[in-house]
Order: C-alpha cells, then sequence, then structure tokens
C-alpha cells in the first residue's frame, strides 16, 4: 500500500530548493485505496502556480511530481467501484475503465458537507495534485483519490463516436477544465446570478426576485421595460482565466438573450498590449449575435467606454480577475450602485483600498473568492463544446495554448515558461 | 407657487448653528407642482439622524421645520392625481383624499431607471424631508413631491374597517415604515436572496440557482438533504434597525420553513445589556415554530453559540446593523466560507479592517449600503401585519417607541433625546 509498483513510468519531479525540475523514471501508481482510480494521462498542464513552487516561493520542502492539471483515460479502479455503489457520487457505481476523465486541480470527495452544497473548494478532504502529499500530472500515469466525488466524466458532455474520440472537444481544451475555463465561468456566473442583477433577467423589479415566493408575493411591481433591462459588463484582466472568463459571459449571455432580448455589452480591460491583441482576436471569432457588443480597452479607454454606454452610470457587474489593488479600485469605479464585484483573482495581503463610507454610499456587493471548480463542471462543460472555435485551438492566433512537447523536455519548458518567454506548455507523456 | 398660505399650523423648527429648536406657528404648505400631495399629519418621528442637525453636524445653515418620518392622511392633491393618469406610478390614478399614507424618509419620484428597477434611495429626484430643501414632518400638514412616487397607501396593507381604522396596524407601528422597519427587512432580505444560500432554500446545490433555466440545466445534482440546509444567522447590533433586522429575519424564516422544514438558528448580539433586555422580551413575544431557535447573547457568547451550532463551520449570513469596523470584523469571524455579511450600518470613513487574502481564502460575499425603502415597502408592511404584538407597542417592554407627545414638548424632547434619557419620541401634532 505504499504507492510503489514493478512497472515504471515517465514523470517530471521537482526537487528543493528550487529552479530544479528533472525527468525520471518513478514507479507507476497502483491503487492505494478503494475510493481510487488510476488514469492513463493524455495531456498534462505547465501552470503559471506551478511556477511558485519552481522558484521555491511556497515553502515547499519535498520532491515530487508536479502538475496540477491533467485528461485522461480510467486504466483501473478501485473496489468501491462498483453497479451497485449507490447512494454515494454517481461516477462510484458508472465509471468505467476506458472513460475519459478530466479533473479540478484538488481532489473533492463529493461527500462532505460543503461538497454536497457546492463548495467543493472547501472540501474537508481537498488535497493539491502536484504536491509531496498527492504526486501531480507531469507523468504518464496519475493517481486520484476520492475519484468518484473528484472526476468528470468527458462523455458527459458529448457521446463518444466510434472510434472513441469525443466530436468537437480536443485534449487540450479539456485540459482548460482543471482550473481557468471553470474560473472564468465562475466569475461571470456570479455576475449574472447575484440579484441586484436579477431585475434585468426577469424583468420583475428589485426585490422581488429569489427564493422565497410567499415573502415575495407581497409586491405586484410593474414589469420592467426593455431599456431598463440592458446589460453592461467589465472583465478586468486578460490573462487566460480573464480570456475565460470573458468567453464565458458571452456565452451565457447569448443563451439568455435568445429568450429575453436584451442587449448587453461587455468591454474587456487589460494595460498589456499583446493581452488585448489576443482578446481582439478572440472576441472576432465569438460571433455575437446584433444584440451583443464586446469592446477591448486598456484602462483609460474602458472608462470611457462604460461612461458613454451607461450615461455615467456605470456596469452590472465587473468581473475581477487580477487579484490586486489596482484591480479592485479600477473595478469599484466602474461599477453602478447596487452593481457586483465579482472577484476571482488571487487576492494578497495588502489591506482592501476601500473605506466603508464608498460601501455604503454606492450600495456596492462584492463576491470574492476561489472557484469552486468541480461543481463549475458542468456549465464550464456546455461552455467548452460551444466555444471550440476558440479553446480548440493550438498554437493559433485564439490559443490559449502556446505548444505541446514531451516530457522529455519539460527541464527547457520550465526555464522558458520562467523567464516569461513562452505561453502556456502542454506536456503529451507519449511522444 | 411659493407654498405660502393663508392658514397657519403649529411646526417644530429648527435654528443654525445648532441645539436650538422652536415651536413656531408657520404657513400651512400647499400644493405647488401637479404631482404634490399635501397630508395631514397624525404623528411624525423624532430620529436619531435629527441629532445630527440638532447638533450642528452636517453643515445644515438654514432654518426648516424638521422630521422625516411621518404617518397621516391625503387632504389635497395636484392635478397629476386623476383616474386617467394611466402610465404612471399607480397613485396618480388611485390615490384620494382621506387615504391614509405613510412615506419614505426621502421623496422617490418611481419614475426613473432607478426607481423603475427598484433601487428607490438612488432616485434621480431624491430629496430628503426634514431640510432646508424640504420641510419636514414634525408639523401638522406636510407637502410631498412626486407623491405618487413616493407615498404608500396603508389600505394596500389591510382594508379600513367602517370606522376608517386599519384593523391591527397602530400609527405608531406605522411610522417605523419610513426607514427602521424597511431597513431591517432589507438587511434580512438580502440575507435570504443571495445565491449563496439558495441552496439551503430550494435543496438545489450551487451554482444550480439563478435567472437563467438554459445555463443552469447543465447540472442535474441530487437534492440536498435536511442536515446539509439548516440555517443560521447573526445579527449584529440590537438598536431599533437591529430589533427590526432580526424580527423581519424571524418572520421571514417562519415563513419559509412552513413549506421546507428548515430549521434555523438566529444569534442576535449586542454588547449593550439594555438592548440585550429588550431583545429578549420581544424574542419571547415572537411565538417561532419548533424549528426555530433565537438567542441573544453579548459578543464572546456569540462567537461560542456559532461555534457550536454549526461546528465551526460559522453562519450562513450575518447582519450588520452597526455601521463600524468592529461590527464589520466580528461579522467576518462569524461568517461561513461562502457565506454573506448583509451590512445596512452607515459605514464612515475608516479604511475596510479586512486584506485581501482574508477575502479570497473565506469565498466572503458582501451587500453594503442604505436601504431603498420605497421598494420595500410591501415587503415591510406584510411583516408590520404579522408582528403588531411587538410593533404595535409604545411605552411597553417590547415597544421600540418610548413615548407619545405633543408637538409643544418639542423643545424638551429634543434635549432629553440628545442625552440619551429617553427612547425614541413620537409628536401627535393634534394634542
Amino acid at each position: 500500500m505504499d504507492g510503489a509498483s514493478q512497472e515504471t513510468q515517465k514523470a517530471v519531479k521537482w526537487y528543493p530548493p528550487a529552479y530544479d525540475v528533472r525527468v525520471e523514471r518513478v514507479p507507476v501508481p497502483v491503487i492505494e485505496h478503494p475510493d481510487d482510480v488510476i488514469v492513463k494521462i493524455q495531456l498534462s498542464g505547465l501552470c503559471g502556480s506551478d511556477l511558485h513552487v519552481y522558484r521555491g516561493h511556497e515553502g515547499v520542502e519535498k520532491e515530487h511530481i508536479g502538475g496540477h492539471e491533467f485528461v485522461g483515460t480510467v486504466v483501473s479502479m478501485g473496489s468501491s467501484f462498483r453497479p451497485d455503489a449507490v447512494g454515494r457520487p454517481e461516477l462510484y457505481s458508472t465509471l468505467k475503465v476506458g472513460d475519459k476523465v478530466v479533473s479540478p486541480f484538488t481532489v473533492s470527495c463529493g461527500e462532505c458537507h460543503y461538497c454536497r452544497v457546492g463548495f467543493t473548494c472547501r472540501c474537508t478532504r481537498s488535497i493539491l495534485f502536484g504536491t509531496p502529499t498527492l504526486p501531480g500530472g507531469q507523468a504518464q500515469f496519475i493517481r486520484v483519490p476520492w475519484a468518484g466525488g473528484t472526476l468528470f466524466k468527458v462523455d458527459s458532455i458529448a457521446v463518444p463516436s466510434a472510434d472513441g474520440s469525443i466530436p468537437h472537444l480536443t485534449n487540450s481544451s479539456l485540459l482548460l477544465m482543471a482550473d481557468i475555463l471553470p474560473t472564468g465561468a465562475f466569475a461571470a456566473l456570479q455576475a449574472l446570478q447575484h440579484v441586484k442583477n436579477a431585475p434585468m433577467l426577469t424583468a420583475v423589479p428589485y426585490p422581488f426576485n429569489g427564493y422565497m415566493p410567499n415573502i415575495l408575493s407581497a409586491g405586484k411591481p410593474l414589469p420592467l421595460p426593455l431599456e431598463d433591462r440592458i446589460l453592461t459588463f467589465a472583465v478586468i484582466g486578460l490573462g487566460p482565466v480573464g480570456v475565460c472568463a470573458a468567453v464565458s459571459l458571452v456565452d451565457m449571455l447569448e443563451d439568455i438573450v435568445q429568450s429575453t432580448r436584451i442587449p448587453y455589452r461587455v468591454v474587456t480591460v487589460d494595460p498589456n498590449e499583446s493581452r488585448r491583441d489576443k482578446m481582439q482576436k478572440i472576441a472576432t471569432n465569438l460571433s455575437l449575435s446584433q444584440l451583443g457588443t464586446i469592446r477591448v480597452a486598456d484602462i483609460p479607454e474602458a472608462t470611457q467606454v462604460v461612461g458613454e454606454w451607461t450615461a455615467g452610470i456605470g456596469c452590472n457587474a465587473v468581473l475581477e480577475i487580477v487579484g490586486n489593488n489596482s484591480a479592485l479600485s479600477l473595478s469599484y469605479d466602474l461599477v453602478q450602485p447596487f452593481g457586483l464585484i465579482s472577484s476571482v483573482g488571487v487576492l494578497q495581503e495588502p489591506p482592501l483600498p476601500f473605506n466603508g463610507r464608498q460601501m455604503f454610499d454606492k450600495n456596492v456587493s462584492f463576491d470574492f473568492g476561489r472557484c469552486p471548480v468541480r461543481s463549475m463542471l458542468p456549465i464550464a462543460a456546455k461552455i467548452l463544446l460551444n466555444r471550440q472555435n476558440v479553446f480548440g485551438d493550438v498554437g493559433g492566433e485564439c490559443s490559449l495554448i502556446d505548444r505541446v512537447v514531451s516530457l522529455d523536455e519539460a527541464v527547457k519548458s520550465y526555464e522558458l515558461f520562467d523567464k516569461g518567454m513562452c505561453g502556456k506548455i502542454l506536456f503529451d507523456p507519449w511522444i
């Protein structure tokens, strides 16, 4: 039960204290617990947060296999996986060897209170892949604990064709499901779910939306005319998560306008010109309906555009995908009274750049924090399928993925990525 | 058209620079604009925020009639009020002389974008009663501008009996409708409307609640068992608004448990013993169902109780009714990951006492700011009617109103109230 095996595999191991990764032969992982699954990896990712460990900034003291993004197929399953495993997460009774799966970057058991309610990033058994506690995905095989709660079957998105391939879903796009697409979708969903934006979606004025029919039946307000329901959003930060947030938001809005005919406007904002250029190419590929407008802007232009669009009122919601105080301050400036700041940026130690009076005077709402990736996966999957023309690309002008390389190129790839000399790199462990 | 009249009335006028109020004869107000209504006042209030002006802290430079809380009957209406005034707020076509009305403490036109959407405290024509711009309610008559948008007909709550009185609604309780009851109800409603609390109300796990059926149909999550749906709240601050928030929250929760059978727990918190004593007496009168628990606690006890109730997880929402950083910090300590802080306290200039990492790590949500009183009135009215055993009382052990006096006692009343030597005082201008 120590995870050892006679067979070996190729893997990328990180060694302390820093800047030391090595491609080595290590044992193939084996089932250690009845809830485990072993996945044969098809692609794994090199992520910006791998660099924190690489640089020795995370205080990690022990060598381990890196990486927390992977897509692959099931090759073996613990004894918990059987047709009569009822009353447990669905995969315990339905998962089969050969199934194609993706995984969030952390384990979530599917059975604690947080998992059941849907706040899966707070799972009481949460473990991060690619740490000394749990070997990562930059290898040929990976062991997934609590796998019936953690994994997500790709064929729940689209039925495989005769040759086993999934129509319209590239492996490189599936890799985005580990973190960045669900996180972007979460930022967008929070903006559209907030009750202060419900009047625009439902035509029922505030406060008569929500989950309490008896209480809310006290009012009989007039339905809102279309002119009051136009939606305006800003997305601040156009790194990979910001692009996913912008595309997710547009995908959700296009779905909403089909039935409501509400016009919408999105301004995507970044001070970095190359990021804006990428976003502009993606925006051009999004094929919006006539009711939608998307703009790519630097900060001064964004402020001006929002002012013009809304007669100075501001955005219904701002998606903050940067994680620093400049982005939070800009969010405040761009949001309207009774609007929402949906902040998924990984904020750090500085005090928030706001005083109480600003919060009170603008009736600001905030949703802060980490994405519950596992519970967002069904919605992210729908977006992934809808937007393969953006997400399915590798190395193209719209792609979030720069290149796919062999594990043998891992040392060089970490170096290039660390120095900002390449975009996102994926590993194919079988080339 | 200068508001002058041959007739005179008794009124309380404030004079600069400070601590100078006088009871005087002034002209009875007249209709100045087609949208005006003149209300004959039955009761008006002396509010804590009147003291800011009284003490000269608001920079007001001109004498004026004070007060922004009143209940009364319509005695005359401008020419806009007529049966064929369709397409305007309903009262323009339905209000009649003799109707009993209440009013928010500010005017809201009912016709600008903010009013239509329901964010009435942001009305572009908003004016505060009891200022040099708009004479207040501490008088025998008052002029209400944009009255078809501003006023609320009491008989929309309950049908008057043969003698014209409204069953079960005392005038002193109706006075709470100007501000404190809707503000308390707003704090409670925000807590129950937030999408992160929707899983408990609907049994549908996050993120599959909201206002986008197509998008949310991507998931088919299992319904939540009752054990995951137990609701826990804290109400911080037990002044008059805090009491209204606690009673509103319990009233809403009792309505919810009728259909859902969800157990709930509310801890109400104040360091001040006399406020806790009052809240305890009110709590005893609330006649909860067996599914409800309400506790009154000081700060250390509240922390302990929430820990015990929730196994250390924390509250689904905290209602912050104080408006300072101690209350905000306590709110953060008591709220659970993915929980909401519903802050209606009038926050001041100090920076928020949080850093970004705390926000991210706990997935905190906030709804800050002022109550849109006019749009909350239908819901507040339902609570007022349900809880007359608490709100209908004057001078009793549950009452939020200390006494009702003549306008002739205004000078002494301001003095006593300023010195904290009495509770809330109302004026009956006809005694």
